[in-house]
């Protein structure tokens, strides 16, 4: 059975990367944000809330990305890479951190994408430069902490790749790309040599050849 | 082994009603939030972004509630009630309506919280009745789809009571008994009879109890 992810852009990606690890085919509904087809009664049929992505598995629909990941790499624990760590003890740790992406990395930096890209491109308005500084400020004292973190282990839920870290690989991708800030990754050593781990998995890769 | 729940107030409640579930043993450290208690070094060693709850069990020290919930559903599969289903696919569901929850449900919620609740407190500033409005709108739009989901459905989830219903229950009450906006839960049928089901749990009337 081929899934269907419904939707492009960032959040999607983050399914579609983990789809790629986990050898599991895929095929991508486009679903065009920008364009507001993600609030048409069609969409939300699948996803009521009007937000990507949502997968259809056969008969099976399922939402909001950081379950699906979840999904997939349970139902998956066998084939591909494994996500989860390999004890109880170990996916606590990588849950912890999959709930920090979602409530501390994503939040400022979802703001500066809004701010930096999406504003002057969907509303053909300006970058309000006291929301850049803001957000700015708060993605900073987030990395401060994963620098520590970083310092102690290789990838942030131990020493083994996860979920947790797959979660930060789209929008990560475009505060270091899109966004010019790179910077912000550069002049943390231990976070810089993480994102080059992590961003030079083939997984990722094959998304960023998807999207080309 | 007794496990140590560091926190009050809301979201450390998240976890306590979950322990109760799973009867699993557990002692409270008060670490006072409106008094600043969570940015102190001591508690900082602990949670480094200065959050509440964390649970300290022997040396396994875990942070962020939803992810404590999950981790001691999964430890404890066949102790107390079952909280994630029964099946791969139910738990995918599971995972969905929690991720519903910390990202639509509980963001407009918490804004009232603190608005109408916090704000007062700790600053001494009264209410602003725009925030209060603008967060009511978007949570009755949340309110809306939970009650076509649960016409359907007895919990979020499906039939059976998980994580997922387990999630709301600090912040509803609040909503419910603290800032007197009963009447969104009451003026919804579903949304009623779902509330009733799972605030008369009896693992909530202990925390509540707890915390009298």
């Amino acid at each position: 059975m081929v899934v269907k992810v419904y939707g492009d852009y960032a959040n999607p990606k983050r399914v579609i990367v983990c789809l790629i690890e986990k050898e599991v085919e895929f095929e991508i509904v486009h679903v065009d944000g920008l364009k507001g087809e993600n609030k048409l009664p069609e969409y939300l049929k699948l996803q009521p809330f009007g937000l990507l992505p949502v997968v259809k598995d056969g008969d099976y629909i399922l939402y909001e990305s950081r379950a699906i990941l979840r999904y997939y790499s349970e139902k998956y624990k066998n084939q591909g890479s494994a996500l989860l760590g390999n004890t109880i003890e170990e996916r606590g740790v990588v849950e912890q951190w999959l709930e920090v992406e979602a409530h501390n990395y994503d939040p400022p930096i979802y703001n500066l994408v809004m701010n930096i890209l999406a504003l002057p491109l969907v509303k053909g308005e300006a970058e309000d430069p006291k929301v850049t500084k803001e957000n700015e400020e708060k993605l900073g004292k987030v990395l401060d902490i994963y620098e520590e973190r970083l310092s102690h282990t290789k990838y942030l839920a131990g020493d083994f790749f996860s979920l947790a870290d797959l979660s930060h690989l789209p929008f990560t991708h475009l505060l270091m790309n899109h966004m010019k800030k790179g910077y912000m990754i550069r002049e943390r050593k231990h976070v810089s040599a993480w994102w080059d781990a992590i961003s030079n998995r083939p997984s990722w890769k094959k998304v960023l050849q998807l999207y080309k």
